[in-house]
């Protein structure tokens, strides 16, 4: 149910977006009970004049290798969960892409159970 | 005041993108009372790397042909309202671009109806 | 923590896009209280058949030059607060890139504040 959007500087390789989508994904299955099978992810590539960050905010230096990740899911998820996930993402990018923790920008955007239908124009959520 | 975000895996001919964009702005048409001529969306090749989806997710199979398919829009839709809209976008996509029932993912992200601008700078759905 | 998405027809230059980004920094810095350093924006260009809007809604006419702008930010702002904002951007841009005023579409999504991580993993929002 998740559908994650990545924003990247172009140039990162293939093989470098797949361990960044594995880390996404795995630190929601780990810390909001995503089913391991709901992976649904799109990556955007963004020329240097397209991707626009603060190279500080809040004291959090922020370089070319900023991750933008854009989560869409299901509302329901505490404060501390969303915590976890925060802190579990950055974890496991730190140690897949060894990217610098601060280069790691989240949001979340919230929606309720029938927002969604993953095939068949059901919505498989809905009560 | 639907905008509409379509990610599709890259190679899609200009004649398939503008029948899934039709196929999608008319079942919102006939099924959540969307003005005819309220037609904004924006489609995203993404490269094979960049683009994941789970093979199967609920027993339902996706492939490389998977839409994904991203509709902001106001609040105010019932639960049978957009259990309408799905079933109406997959069937006129299945007609066509005849797509795999099961390769449509839709997700509905609903805002308060002052949250649009159309032109102008005026919040013209503000009341 | 405004995360904004800016859709363009390709082909306009960096410059433009720069522009751009800063007219929309700038207002959201006047109007809603924005931090001046907290700008995070991409950008992504179109083709001509992936770029789909109305040529013309609510009597407002749209031409090649339509800038699609959808802002995440916190909830809190009023309805005057918002109309401020799509005011001033549109005035900026007007001065900025000579955009036709018709020519900006806006669209908000509002998010509670514990729904950021600005880098570290850290909930830098949340109280």
């Amino acid at each position: 149910m998740p559908l994650v959007r990545v924003s990247l500087l172009e140039g990162k390789p293939d093989s470098f977006k797949q361990k960044v989508a594995d880390s996404i994904h795995n630190a929601m299955v780990e810390t909001i009970n995503v089913p391991p099978l709901d992976k649904f992810q799109v990556f955007t590539d963004h020329s240097k004049s397209g991707f626009i960050y603060s190279p500080e905010y809040l004291n959090i230096r922020h370089t070319d290798g900023l991750i933008i990740i854009q989560i869409t899911l299901n509302t329901g998820r505490t404060v501390e969960m969303k915590k976890a996930l925060f802190k579990r993402i950055v974890d496991l990018l730190v140690e897949s892409v060894q990217v610098r923790p601060e280069d790691v920008l989240i949001n979340l955007v919230e929606v309720p159970r029938e927002n969604w239908s993953f095939g068949n124009g059901i919505a498989q959520y809905a009560t």
